[in-house]
């Protein structure tokens, strides 16, 4: 990848900086500026609890994703460092991108609120790229972050401003969006050289405990993912007790699972590092609604049931038959779980579930959220694979999937190094004249 | 384990949506129902404090218990793993007992502070976890955090409600609780096959740097869960700084004496991992106390000089003569540390220690909570014991203790994989044939 | 080093209890005690922001510097054990040094801000420590905590409070500071044995993904170090903001520069890791200045190149003519973007930056305030350096430099206990009977 990866990022960083520097200012202190509603502005756009939430979701970006995504045995720079780079280029680029959609007086006016939604624009590429893992270039992953966010930031003005759904935990604009996004441009990009498996497709033991570090963390910060863009403090507190609770029952659900259909009822570490999490997306459009801790709890239970059977049997059957691979499994945690919390919350629209203090959701825009969100993912990672197949940008031949050593200066290691202090190698390295 | 553990996990799960949904809702706004003590309502049930706090402890009961066992070279699987099982589970059963104590109109009502004691109760369980690590099965785990929650609250209860005793660290309700709980457990499945030691009761390097980051994120912690339910802000703080130095002054003991007791001077993994924090928890009973900063330190510097010694010569005295076998040396940790934090809350009582804003504590009250606590421990610990050995919940077989392989389908991996980027098998495997 | 060490860390310990019996107390509640200026008084002192602040300033410096450490192969032990005695002594000591500035009554008065700070005086010798990283005795390393944070308080006090210099993210004050001080003793700890290099000088595939842990919790909570200190919640916004954008903008950079400079565009872990952090330090002194968000990232997007090409070209120039070995390369992260932080605050002041709400800075003060800052690091360095050297404080001899091993018990672990859970060992251990 020599310059061309190079020059690309340096080409998009002095691009962004030069429409940072036409378009983007800080937003003025709005407790001077507007003194109407005194309270809530200093809440959502400077306030203590925005403060925090930003953080946690920016550890779920950068420490969640990354490390959930070591599990390969050799592809741990990969996924933790291209993670922190799609993050790093897609927070400034999701600034942009979904600040020309409000932007007052030809200016997009950055808050804490702003620095959310640039993180979440972002999880939406790094789901896709989950779908693709191991088998697409940096490169290649920096195109496909410009597409993606630019189509992503459309369709959900068009879910949140047009049809005016809810979708306050995103199950719909970010979960599902990013998984069919990814999945339709895994179609496109698919290799059937990798039909049989791949050597390095498999995870190590310490890799697939570097995993859970990636699962705790966005486990445990979930709620305030979910919560992050609720109206009121109130509706905020609900998104949290709801998706903590969805997440607890997914949880033993997921275990439950993972024992039934391994084989001789063993755990299976792929389900732990995933399906866990389901509940945390299932629950996301109904998150600040007032369905019950037990509904919560049924939403998540559900979830982490359909997680584990997608992974088990679903995941085989797309990579044999349908010519879709999708490395971590993203169908099973994003988008089954994404559509699923999108189906919850047209039925609690129709169950006419009110969100207190606001408007009560419209089942059947839900329903054309839902549609298009689906419709959209598909199509624009359908285009967004044909355009990252073009041969200039350049891909690893088959042999070299999930391997490091590709893009990566990687230490020349002894078999031995991992805490062998000992300096015997007599053991290993024999020389044998006859 | 085949099915009985997923139908012991499902019907817990379904059990405790049923309960939720006949007992559990959501808390009110208390800001809109209570306008008479707005402030702190704000502050203590939605407050901005609180969610910072639960968080933190949140991070405490996820990674830093679950990643402070992984020590175990064969057995990082399940230490992170079950942990987040029990805990899952823990949080829902939890938030449920706790409940039942403090219904209103026959329902329990779910807010921050809920959400905080139910972890507190989950902690109560991985600290009798470490006791029982390696020589348990996943089935056991799930009666035990059942059983063990139930005895906890109810000596809770005792102890806060009826003996009125100050214990906001828990020094003496969760850590001396657990730890002596679980000894008590470990006792009663004494497996005399273990004496000799085992092969796989060991760390590796890389198992002993994952344990690190449970202990550094317990350590940072720390003072949030000591503060978690202080009663006002100011002894909130109090209770924050009083946490801080105590772990501080801990730590630098705790090296120095690891130094010390050790083979020529070299410091213990063990040690740094476990001792470091013992401040924290013999600080607990007294972190809202006016006890000054050095005393604090002084709390912490004696917690730390203890724990040590506790390692290296108690340890291994209790498993050979007391037939008690600990683990992961919980009784160090949190057994002696908390019986310590009761005595220095007896002895700050005994001086009249006051407790600004509040009643100051009464010294024979603070007794009796000790000395209750330690003794419903043991018992329950013991009739747990007794219920875990049922023969139809299986059991590893001594042999395939601390060995992930029995529960979890683990890589298949050939001894080079990690880090291995040459292919250059040759050097390894040999063949000969002369 | 048997009892040297251990004598040396209990005597340090009684010390600081003592001088906090007779100088600390806790800061009294300064609501009841000051009406005047309430809600900045909160917000300030107990307030809810700090709270979290300094728990993100906290993570920073036990698993940021401690996991970064952690690249090493054969070193992981101590870089995230000696990283945490540093730290639990610095934060001890800090207090007490940065308190004898501003003793109230003779008293010195404890809050959440003094914690921070006392953070921040840790975070100077754990900077220092990575220059030295692997050739000095955990002995040394207390005795240079003691040093160098009382000459850190001293040329603290010079720059904020005599010359009145602003430096909000201590660009200058606590990164060039402590790179330059470490720099200076490791010029004078200079060993010509390893000028050809250490055969464990080097990084394995886990360690270097363990190191990622701490790049990555350092990236996270960035904004929050640089916005700690800023005086009001306005300017602390700012500062979060402007961090948050260099530190982006850096991270493009440095992906694109280290593709640039490495062999066959193939990106380097050590450039990931490191560089990419450049853009927090070099923001740090403007960081609550009006200077756009572009203005952050072309600051940022600087940074980021200076540190590669430092990495790539500055250390080995260093090592072998200056005969300044520096482990971790702290003068490319800490030290050149300090500098570069420096001077950006010079150039602002000049251009009459403002600095809402309060003074703006005098830019011949700003260049005083750094000149003075490396003046006086370079020369405590080399003292400190000299002090070091007495030859009965000890220090592994060349050979066993960069390993554990000498100062820790390590496993004794056969080859394959990674994640090996067939016991055939047969295929790697091989007699050879002709």
């Amino acid at each position: 990848m020599r310059f061309k990866f190079s020059l690309l990022a340096i080409f998009l960083e002095a691009l962004i900086i030069v429409l940072f520097g036409i378009f983007v200012r800080y937003q003025e202190d709005q407790r001077i500026t507007n003194r109407v509603n005194i309270h809530k502005t200093i809440l959502k756009s400077f306030g203590y609890e925005m403060n925090q939430i930003f953080q946690d979701v920016h550890v779920m970006i950068f420490v969640g994703f990354g490390f959930l995504m070591t599990f390969l045995k050799k592809y741990g720079f990969s996924s933790v460092g291209i993670n922190m780079l799609i993050a790093a280029l897609g927070l400034q680029w999701g600034t942009l991108v979904q600040g020309f959609w409000h932007m007052k007086e030809q200016k997009i006016h950055i808050n804490v609120k702003s620095m959310i939604n640039a993180d979440f624009s972002t999880a939406t590429v790094l789901i896709s790229f989950g779908a693709l893992l191991g088998k697409t270039s940096p490169v290649q992953m920096l195109i496909m972050t410009i597409l993606e966010i630019a189509i992503f930031s459309c369709n959900e003005h068009l879910v949140v401003n047009v049809l005016r759904a809810t979708d306050t935990g995103a199950s719909m604009t970010i979960h599902a969006f990013g998984a069919y996004f990814g999945l339709a441009a895994a179609r496109v990009l698919y290799r059937s050289g990798l039909k049989e498996g791949h050597k390095n497709e498999k995870s190590a033991y310490h890799s697939d405990i570097f995993a859970m570090i990636g699962t705790l963390f966005l486990w445990l910060f979930w709620p305030s993912f979910n919560s992050a863009i609720a109206e009121t403090e109130y509706l905020q507190q609900r998104a949290v007790i709801n998706t903590y609770f969805s997440m607890a029952a997914c949880t033993l659900t997921a275990f439950a699972l993972s024992s039934l259909v391994e084989h001789r009822g063993k755990l299976d570490m792929v389900h732990i590092q995933n399906a866990t999490l389901a509940g945390g997306v299932a629950i996301g459009s109904c998150a600040d609604m007032d369905i019950y801790p037990f509904g919560a709890m049924l939403i998540g239970s559900i979830a982490g049931f359909v997680s584990v059977i997608g992974f088990k049997f679903l995941t085989p059957f797309c990579s044999s038959k349908l010519k879709i691979h999708d490395t971590c499994g993203v169908h099973n945690l994003h988008g089954l779980p994404g559509f699923l919390g999108g189906l919850a919350s047209i039925i609690a629209a129709a169950a006419h579930v009110r969100l207190k203090g606001t408007d009560s959701p419209s089942a059947p825009m839900q329903a054309a959220a839902l549609g298009c969100t689906i419709g959209i993912a598909l199509v624009g990672g359908a285009i967004t694979g044909l355009i990252l197949k073009l041969p200039f940008l350049g891909q690893a031949p088959d042999e070299n999937c999930y391997d490091d050593s590709v893009y990566w200066e990687v230490p020349e290691e002894e078999t031995h190094l991992v805490g062998q202090f000992s300096d015997s190698e007599d053991h290993r390295t024999i020389n044998v004249n006859v």
